[in-house]
Formats: C-alpha cells, sequence, structure tokens
C-alpha cells in the first residue's frame, strides 16, 4: 500500500512551471496518478491552477515527502505559488449544521457510511431536536440549541430575564455557544445542510474556515426566502438548487455545484419542495464530495472544480 | 382519412364540464384522440383548462362540426368557457425576425422542411442582410430592413436629412414598414429568432397576435443584455435559455419552455456562446411546436403545456 | 375534507367511452381531479386506456359510491371494460426484499416516512442480517432468513440433514417460508429492493400479485449478472438503472422506469457501482411512487405510465 | 499569434513520464495550454494515456518544434511511447456518406459554417441524390452512385449485362469506386452521417483510416436494423443514439459519445424516430468534434475522451 497526496496550487500563469513540479514528484520517486490544470486565458492576468494527486512508496515516503516540501517552498518565490498538501488518507472533519428538514442530511449521514463520501461527520448542530434520531442512530454527538436559548441556563446566576437581551445580543451569545461547542470537534468545515438561520458575519470570521451552503434555488434566480414559492409564481419550467461557500453577503458566495429538475405546471408549491429536495440533497452531496477531495479551487468569486 | 380538429378551452372550475363536452362530442359522432386537464386547486378562485383532440368522419364532419360549434356556444353562457377550436390539418403562418445569428432560423427551417415543425414560415424579416441567402435556398421571402433605414427611399420627396429624425422616430418608421410587409402574408404569429432588436409596446400592441422570443439565459437569471456575460461573471455551473411570449415589460412574459446545459471552468464566454446555441435552437424550437400544436394556454403570466 | 378515488380502465377504442364515464361521475356528483388517457393507434385492434382522479364530497360519498360502481358494472357488457377503483386515501402495503446492499431501502424507508412515497413498508426480508439495523430504527419488522436455512429448525423433528436436500427443494422451502411469513403482513405487492436471489416461478405464480425489481443496468443492455462489468468491459459512456415488473423470466418483465448518468474513462467497475446506486435508488423510488399512486397500466409486454 | 500543437501519447505506465515530457516542452519554450491524463489501475499492465495542447511563439517556432519532435523520439525508446503530434491550426478533411435522411448532414454543415466544429467537409458521398441540393448549397462536391451502379458506364466496352454480376460483386465493383473518388480529396477520415449501408470489411480495411459512424439506438440496446422499431416493442422509458468508429464486427466498434432522450406510452414508432433525430445529430456532431481536436484515444476496445 501506498501514501497517497493530494496537491493543489495556484500561481500567475508562466512557463515551466509544470516542468519544475514534475520533476520535483520524479525526482522524490512520486507516481502522478492524476492530473488536471487550468489557465485562464486573461491577457493582463493570466493565472494557473493545479491538482495533482500522487502516491510514494510506504517504505521512503516520509523522507520524499519531507523533501518534496523543501523543494515546492522554494517554488513559492520563483512562481509566486500558493500551494496545499493534503495527506489523501485523512478525513476530513465537518459539523452538519440543520434544522428540522431532514433529506440533506440523512443523505451526507448515509454516503458518508457507505464510503461514497470520504467524510467524518464529526457533530450535527441543530436549533431544533428534530434530527436528534437520526444522529443517536449513526453515533454522531447532536448539539442542540433552540432559538429561544439565550446562555440563561448557563449563567443565570447574573441574570434576570431574557427580555433584557436584543435579539442580535441572543444570536450573538448563541453564536458563541455553538462555535465554542463545535471547537470541540476538531472541525475542518462546516455544512449547511438546510440549516434555516442567517449567520452572521461575526460567526464567519469567527470560525474563519470554509462552509458549504445547500440553497434551494437555481441561483442567481430566487435568492433569499421562499424560493419555491417565487420559482412557482414565475412559472419557470425547471428549478434547481446550487451549493456555494458562503461569504458575509447572502446567498452570494462562489458557486460550487448546481443541478436542476424539470417541472410542469401541474406542480404545485408543494410538489416543488418535493421535487427539490431530490435535487438539494444530491447537489450538496456532490459539493462536499468535490470538497473533501480538494477538487475545488476558488477564484474571484467563482470556483474551479477538478473532476 | 378523418378530419381532426384541436379544442382548447378554459371556464372556473364546476363539476358537470367534462360530461357536457364529452356527451357534445359523442352526440355528434366525435373520436376522442387525445385529452388533456387541469384544475388549479385555488380555494378562493378555481380554474379549469383542457385540451381535447377529436376527429369526425370526412363524409359528415361539416355537419357535426357545425353542430358542435353551436352546442359549444350554448356552453359558454352555463360555464363562462373561453375556447379554441382549431382545425389540424391547417398550418399555422409564422414570420420569423432574425439578426445575423443563424442557428435558431436554420433549426425552425429544417424543422419545418422535415415535418417536425408543422408549421409555414411565410417570410422571414432581418435588420441585416447576412441571412438571405438561406432563406433564399428555402424560398422563403426575406425583408430587409437596414438599422438606418429612415423611410427616406419611400418617401425621399419631401424630406431633407435622415438627421432631423429622432431615434424613437425612427424606430416607429421601421416598425410601422415592418408591420406593413407581414401584413402581406397573413401570419398567425412572430418568431424572435435571435432578433437583437426590442420591439416597442406599440408594436406588440398593433401586431395585437403571439409573438414569441428566444432569450439566452434561463430566466429569471441574467436578463437584459449579454447574459452569456453574466453568467460567466457568476459563475454558474449551468447555462440555459428560455422561449417566452413577449409582452411590454423586457424578457418577462409568460414563459414557454426552458432546457439548460452545464458548463464548467474550462468554458470561456465564447464556448458558452457555443454551448448556449444547442440549447437556444432546441428550446425555440420545442415552444414552437407547442404553439403551433395549440399545446399552450396561458394564465397569469405562466402558461399550462399539454403533453 | 373530500374523498378522493381512482379509477384506471382500458377497454377495445369505441366512441362514447368518456362521455359514459363522464356522465356517471357527474350524475352522482363526483367532481374530477385529473384525467389522463392514451389510445393505442393500432388499426386492427385499437385499445383505450384511462386514469381518472375524482373526489365525493364526504357527506353522501357511500351512496355516490356505490351507485358509481353500480353503473359501472353496467359499462363492463357495453364496452368490455376492465376496471380498478381505489380509494386515494388507502395506503399500499409493501414487503421490502433486500440483501447487503442499502441504498435503496434507505431511499425507500426516507420516502415513506417524509410522505413523499404514500406507502406502508409492512415488512422487510433478507437474506442477510445487514439491515436489520436500519429496519429497527423504522420500526419495521425484519424477516431474516440466511441462505443456508433449511427450515430445519421449524421442523427438526424428522430430518438427518441438511446435505440430503437438493438446492431446489432447499429454495422451494425458503420460498414457502417467505411466503408464510410475509402472508402474515396483508402484502399488496413485494418491491426487490436490490434482492440478489432470483425468484422462482412457483414463488411468483402464488404470490400473485405485483413484484416490482431494479436492475441496475439500462435494459435491454446488460441483462443477468454483474451489469457494471459488462458496461465496463463495453466502454459505454452512459450507465442506468431500470425499475420493471418480475415476470418468470428474467430481467424481461414490463419496464416501468429508467433513468441513466453520464460517466467516463476515469470511472473503474468500483466508480460505476457507486454512480449506478443513485439512480437506482431514484429510479426504484419513482416507479414505486407510480404504483402506489395507481398510474400504471400494463400492456402486452410494457406499461403506459400516466403522469 | 503563437502556433497550436496538440501532442496525444501513450506508453506503459511509469514514473517520470510526465517529467520527461514536461522538460522537453518548457526546455523549448513551449507554454502548456491544456493538459490530461489517466492511467489504468490494472495491477499487471497498468497503462499511461496524456493530451497536452501547447503553443510556441511564432518567432522561432519551427526551430523549437523540430527539437521537440527530436527529443520525442528519443522517448520513444524509454518510455516504449506512441504518440501523435498535430497542428492545431490545420483543419481535418472529412468525406461525409449519407443516404435519404438530411438531418445529421445539417448538422454538420451548419456546425462546420458557424466554426463550431473546427473541420473541413470536403466531399459527400451518396447512394441516393436527395441530399444534393443542400451539398451545392454549401459548395460541397457531391458524388452520387446510385445502388443500381455496376461500373458499366465506366468499362462499358468489355461487358454484357449487369446481370452477370452477384451482388458482392457490385458491392465491390461500387466500393473501388467510392474509394477512388473520395480518393481525390485528401480524405483524413469518413463519417457515416445516416448511411444506410453496411461497408464490406474490404473497404474498411483499404481506407485504413478512421471511420465514424451514427448508430441510433444506445448500443449495445438494439443493434442492427430498426432499432426504433425495437425500442418501441420493448417499451424502453429513454431512446439513445451512438457515435462510434467503425471496424469489421457490425455496430460493435469503440463507443465514442452517446445521449439520451426520455419517451413515453404516447411515442409512437414515428415519434421516436422525430425525437431520436435530434439526439443522433448531437451525438455525431460532438463525437466529431472530439476526433477533429484529437481528443480520443483508442484502447481495447474502447475510447478515452479527453475534455
Amino acid at each position: 500500500m501506498n501514501r497517497k497526496l493530494i496537491l493543489t496550487f495556484s500561481c500567475p500563469d508562466k512557463k515551466g512551471i509544470v516542468a519544475a513540479i514534475s520533476k520535483i514528484l520524479f525526482e522524490n520517486n512520486a507516481n502522478i496518478l492524476e492530473s488536471n490544470q487550468h489557465s485562464t486565458k486573461s491577457v493582463l492576468n493570466p493565472h494557473f491552477y493545479m491538482r495533482i494527486v500522487f502516491e510514494l512508496d510506504r517504505a521512503d515516503a516520509e523522507k520524499n515527502l519531507k523533501n518534496i516540501k523543501i523543494e515546492f517552498n522554494e517554488l513559492i518565490n520563483i512562481f509566486n505559488i500558493k500551494y496545499e498538501l493534503n495527506d489523501g488518507s485523512i478525513k476530513k472533519n465537518a459539523a452538519v449544521f440543520v434544522s428540522k428538514e431532514d433529506h440533506c442530511l440523512y443523505e451526507l449521514l448515509w454516503q458518508t457510511g457507505s464510503g461514497d463520501l470520504f467524510l467524518n461527520i464529526s457533530c450535527i448542530f441543530s436549533n431544533h431536536n428534530d434530527l436528534s434520531s437520526i444522529a443517536n442512530f449513526y453515533n454522531v454527538p447532536f448539539i442542540y440549541i433552540p432559538s429561544n436559548f439565550t446562555g440563561l441556563n448557563i449563567n443565570a446566576n447574573n441574570l434576570k430575564s431574557a427580555t433584557f437581551y436584543s435579539n442580535s445580543l441572543i444570536k450573538n451569545v448563541q453564536e458563541q455557544f455553538i462555535l465554542n461547542e463545535i471547537g470541540k470537534y476538531n472541525i475542518d468545515f462546516i455544512i449547511l445542510a438546510k440549516y434555516m438561520v442567517i449567520l452572521s458575519a461575526d460567526f464567519i470570521n469567527s470560525f474563519n474556515k470554509k462552509i458549504i451552503n445547500i440553497h434551494h434555488s437555481f441561483l442567481p434566480s430566487f435568492p433569499g426566502a421562499k424560493p419555491y414559492v417565487q420559482a412557482y409564481e414565475k412559472g419557470v419550467k425547471i428549478i434547481g438548487a446550487t451549493a456555494h461557500f458562503v461569504n458575509e453577503k447572502l446567498d452570494d458566495g462562489p458557486i460550487i455545484e448546481q443541478d436542476v429538475i424539470r417541472i410542469n405546471h401541474e406542480d404545485d408549491v408543494d410538489e416543488l419542495k418535493k421535487k427539490g429536495k431530490t435535487i438539494e440533497r444530491t447537489v450538496l452531496a456532490r459539493a462536499v464530495k468535490f470538497f473533501v477531495e480538494d477538487r475545488i479551487i476558488e477564484y474571484g468569486n467563482k470556483t474551479i472544480i477538478f473532476m
């Protein structure tokens, strides 16, 4: 059995990058398994992106990997490279945030269990208790903070009434509590699997790692609330779902994956929701798969997906 | 050989409509070939829509059809029905409006020629001369009015210079000229097959029949100009096209048909345009097919498509 | 709240059928909610198929339904009609047969739980014990009969050794046992959700109700064993799955639903299996949905699906 | 403007291939634009496939290209490489074979004209005269050899009657004539665009270049004659088309591309043919695009498509 490594990097486009990288890999006894590259054809500012999967013989993997890192670091100055080098045998840890709807969580749990997703679901957080039993069935810690949680039960001694708190303060207390709780699980990223609360910019900045959300419309159509109602009112013939990275602007982060399903005039809003669920869970699971396999590189407000 | 009729109608939903209609058809010796219905489940204002294709023996078709019409007219008062009854053996006449791009026109000409579209393309109008040769090849009259046309060549005697004309006046002169020209061909509807000029509300009202447009985005995403550039900038993973009826508000009429195609980070704007063309022509041809086969019923700003 | 009934019927095509049926429904105060029909255009032997969903006011539903049935029975002689009339508020009962793979069972359990499938999963039968815990989680009885089961544990007193039994006899004993067990649950149909044992003609005839199977290829391509290996060897660019009714001939019953997914040269057999699973569970769930909503009419070795 | 080259190669998988190739390209001042690779994970006989698009500055392109070729030839011995190096600015020449159906030919002509296909259609050959006018419209030479052609009009002096000829002899005379005629056009490959005659093994061997065929079914389902009739009889819910390289065994060459379209019980054989045409022309055009852009590598009886 060999050791599998995944290298992703980007740099200003310049001749010799591939030659330099592949020389380092060859001289350190690496075997390239997969390789994908992309260059933006921008005239002013061409940029180069690459993903390489390679393997090292177990026997001298440590020594070779150490050398590879040293030599890559030398490239940083020459080519202005940014790179990430991940061990392909280590699963990423996710916290999954849910509310009441179960379909996205089920899909993630099932695909994780079956090995289709190479992932640890380290904990599930929810503002409702509805999905605790499925979490228990899969032996995943379930963190429940109801929307009326004010932290009072923790610091009850010095407080009079929750009504003194403003909403934003309550939100702040809750988010601090969430950060604290998921902080116990060594989380690499968060998956919002139909979590119906908007995270604050503070939360996003404090967490400071990737957050993947599923939005139940074909963005940029129908952002914001009740996209299926919007789609029904508009009379579109196809609906979709969008998985994207979360940034501070609602429903506007880099799109990772989208898919669609055909509808017709017989479908009322309830039927759109039913049909949409299949798309939502498929699209979210695919986006998570891209992420845990280090297939995504962001640039600008967009993504490159190496498949 | 029998005579084929297509009946479409709508009315407030009420028990007995289907029974009444099918009784009339049966008693006048009609054989029902296809039948589709839809009821909006609105509690306050339920509405009923139906399409029936039936055939009459040639021998006594005239007499039976006359009776059917008389008896349908009696239903107007009872059920508040609006109906249309078209002869399925008579092709509709279209004027196709184009600019420089050929793919949608080619598709319509080819599908009309092969019999896939049951349609007469009576004339082609363009603000450019680029597509006249394909029109000639198919023996379809080609009307060409360049964008600098002011009508001066018609009424040259009483004019000094085109520069006196305002843009809107020129547009008005041109649109009157177009209406006049296509008026010679007994047109049932207009197909905007990548016609890159916006028709005025006056034109739309004067023409007063259906106009089908193809918009090169998956509406309501990216309305207006340069949708492929917008899609590229946004980084969507799927692009689409939308065929819709034209109303006075740009890119906002009832959607008839949509379809999509998957793209990825390798696709620049030019590649999006290429991939989009396949979707545009397919979607437009399907929408035209629905229209000429009387499969579309409008309601609100939406469409029912009976397939 | 009204009572919803689903009528499906077929008969030789003849004028007046729709009029006769809709007259009966109207005169017994039924409101038609959905209606679909199909006529085979065969010259020699035209046949007519119809599905009507109607509702009756609760108040006098019993009386009206009784009348409707009486009057329909009169049509049997006139039009040679075969019909089924089911109560739309009563769920069908299924026995789900599985082996080791969980994805189809999970999908059925999840869609049943969420209400997307209007179905009771009355019991789960398996020749392996692997999926008993998910059955328990959903509180569905799990019947486990291992492949070395000979019935000895039931009738141990008068037997020497299982080695006396021929394979076909063992199969027969096992199938009798299965029939007996699922017979306790008032089953309407069986779903083979990746059940990797071939049912005998005897079993199929004894059960004498519908059995729906999911086959993991796009039939008629790659029937029989190991379809993903066959697909890989052939180098197809798209794989699929097929849900069909089971008859005595392997993988040859009437096709209910199919769907496909694109693959490429990177996909080895394992990857085909992974990608195929998503299609398998979707296709099976759709076929079951069509069945429980009485949308399927068989004719010859084919199906009509009224959607 | 730079010169664009397309390199495709394959060899037994071994460490250092990518490093060696990219070193040669870098040292000869080439800029890699696109790069794709595939390794079969076969344990016994791992094989490596690669496609690289690179550009050379016009100024010293000749000198650098010459060096690159010399150095690549040295790799042949080291890595047992087979390679092809094509100039990305030179169009391939095709002979298109047709019978009566026009849709595939139209698609090829239209996409060639619009630049979507980087291709010269050098000549069109047919056993019918139906499509000569569209060939004329596009100014493509049209070679017509009717099925009763015996060569008598060429060698009339020494012959009595065509009835002396056996069918296979006639076929042989015709095929020799075709080879002779298309031989005048410096053809790189043949496209069978709904050519309804089976080419003999002799023809295929004599031509000795690639032949791309479109088969109107989702192979391996429904090989041979009348696939739409077969599909109708079987009651499949999805039909498809397959573009493949032609080998001596009917409908069995390596599959290049496939696509499908959903059908239902309303579709009779004629409707299947109509719906199928859209898929046939799309699939054939895509396969031709892959071929002219050097994206296809054959291995065994399968293809790798680098996209």
